[in-house]
């Protein structure tokens, strides 16, 4: 079965093409800067050449025809039909407390997401806008949504209720939900299954730490919290995001500076983080440079960054009363091995002893950098959020067969 | 040498005057409500029968000459003249970046106090009442200034910066200060003590959790982190502050809700915290109560209060990696036997072990809960802030005279 892994972003088109259940991936692209002129799509088909060209694509609908017309082009393509595309699985990023888990999408799950632009002003319209582009292309073909934020509704109140007035909670909603669920719940498998124990049993502090970033604390394969929130803003220091702060700057900072809410909503989001620290950017690589030419301001920067990181740690196995490993992934968890080294030393008190030359290896796949004796481990575990959409739009198109 | 101590907030001023330094307590009381018809002077002389009079009291001034008048008064009083007090301390809620210790009152630590009035806009401006209600009353008598904020001027720059723009901090002075400063230092030195290992060896979580609540990371006697911010709200849940919040939250609040900034920052300030999630009071015991008689909010409320708590306590020991003692402390952190014993229990794998019995039993002074065989261990230490503010302005009058 070829399945279709589309993540449709305001302005871009991702996508992957995969073969089920072998989990091969036929091709993956994106298509930026839609609505511009000057568009680009880039095409990556497996074992040929990757193509990029730049056009006009005005909105999403056409955007995906083109992504359409590539897969099947004589020449570059990699589909002789599109009707081989037998299921389309979209990335929604909210699905707030209505959805505990991958769903097909019907004119009810369209209705719920879009009840949820509120809590995710920025990308669940634009979820819609994907899933509207494969509707108007293949009318008849079935789409599955996966979100951000299912694997997370399992956390119990006392994780997920802010000690604000409950009227919020009630009226509107406003809770922790977390993020990067597809994420942490494929990290914490792969943990167990690399260990060779059942996941049921072990307590895991899982960190996607990539340009955003969040930890969870996963008690027996089930996540009981995270560092992100109502929104993606509060917890972990990100690439320009703060993460965790004072609700009383936001005053402040508007009063001092004369600024608006949205502005300083703006400010928190894209002006903060490892860029307003480190002054050269939100990239850790970029940093990491930096600190070797000895610049003070990227040391800082990289000091707080794991600092703050490395209390989530401590704070998550305080809340699991245990701590069996440790997983870093994406970005920069699967790349900084600087980051890992200065986490891991740093808890040394919990049992973690860091095996340094396993950690500098450049290695790209699943793997571990504590020593064989370390009480606690730490595991470097690559990230893969696409496989998981294939593989539970997978799952549901089989078992909805099934029941036909 | 006889010091009166001086806690003077916007319609309050308590007091406690000291034999030093013997540290014996002559007296203690307040004046509630200034500013009304039905002021109240409440006063505790030692070995004496306790006075509790209703009067008019309009401002600070009048209130301390009422001081003046009951400690010297013929039956009441303690003293024969107000001029054998020698010196008078005063606690300042806000110290900003200009004080890391305690120091005598002069025109210049007035104006800075003064100009941190933005930092603290309930607090300092108090305080100055109170300076100034002293030199009317007693145009010649020194006065010290013992800060909130003093003892967390140790903390790294990694800790007390924010990962927002550098230049609200260069400008704006926005940084984590911390607070109750003086409770965490004089409840490290004790717990030192008690334990009859030096400080400087020591890894401390204190724990100061009244109806403000804030832990620290005390490490080898110095401030290294504290969970209060740039102002009190940050942090631990509270009796009626929310504590860590994801900072969307404001914006989001005041459209649902159609508020203003100042009305969701009342909101987080008092009617947040537990007095939110129990709908039944901001008062532990209160909690504790209702828990007894089922109530699920009650129960709710403690669990998530007891939660954050403890996650700080696993952050704080990540921060320093180790920890050799949870120390608790004020109202809550005295008396409630209750949280104590769910924190302590739900952080058994860092070594700490309960001993259920000493935890439960009625006592007032320094104890510790821990069984004998407890790898780090708990202990209860009552603080004493008035007693930190008599010996700061003890030393500093000595200081002084030794000078001159």
């Amino acid at each position: 079965m070829i399945i279709l892994v589309v993540n449709a972003g305001s302005s871009s088109l991702k996508f992957q093409l995969y073969q089920m259940k072998d989990e091969t991936v036929l091709a993956k692209g994106k298509v930026e800067r839609i609505g511009m002129e000057s568009a680009i799509l880039h095409f990556e088909p497996a074992g040929k050449q990757e193509i990029r060209e730049v056009r006009e694509i005005l909105e999403h609908t056409t955007a995906f025809r083109k992504v359409m017309d590539i897969l099947v082009h004589p020449v570059h393509g990699i589909l002789q039909s599109v009707d081989q595309i037998e299921a389309v699985g979209h990335r929604v990023v909210h699905g707030g407390e209505s959805f505990s888990g991958s769903v097909l999408v019907d004119e009810e799950v369209k209705r719920e997401i879009k009840r949820l632009f509120d809590l995710a002003p920025l990308h669940n319209p634009a979820h819609i806008l994907g899933i509207q582009a494969v509707e108007a292309n293949m009318p008849d073909i079935p789409q599955a949504v996966v979100f951000d934020t299912a694997f997370h509704q399992t956390m119990p109140p006392t994780s997920y209720l802010y000690p604000i007035p409950m009227v919020l909670y009630k009226k509107h909603k406003i809770r922790r939900y977390g993020f990067h669920g597809m994420s942490h719940a494929y990290v914490s498998e792969r943990a167990a299954a690399f260990l060779g124990r059942p996941l049921k049993e072990l307590k895991l502090v899982t960190c996607h730490i990539g340009n955003g970033a969040s930890c969870a604390a996963i008690l027996g394969g089930r996540s009981m919290d995270t560092s992100m929130g109502m929104t993606p803003l509060e917890g972990l220091m990100m690439g320009t995001r703060s993460g965790d702060i004072d609700p009383a700057i936001v005053p402040v900072t508007m009063s001092k500076e004369d600024l608006t809410l949205a502005e300083v909503s703006s400010m928190l989001n894209r002006h903060s983080g490892l860029m307003a620290i480190s002054g050269i950017g939100s990239d850790m690589r970029e940093i990491e440079q930096a600190i070797k030419t000895g610049d003070r301001n990227a040391s800082l920067a990289f000091e707080m960054y794991e600092y703050r990181l490395r209390k989530y740690i401590g704070a998550y196995a305080a809340a699991m009363n245990g701590l069996d490993a440790v997983v870093f992934t994406a970005g920069v968890g699967e790349n900084s091995a600087m980051l890992r080294a200065a986490v891991c030393r740093n808890l040394s008190f919990l049992g973690i002893e860091l095996d340094e030359q396993a950690n500098e290896r450049k290695e790209s796949g699943e793997r571990e950098i504590t020593a064989p004796e370390s009480k606690v481990k730490a595991l470097v575990i690559p990230t893969n959020e696409e496989l998981v959409i294939a593989r539970d739009t997978y799952r549901l198109i089989l078992h909805r067969n099934d029941v036909e």
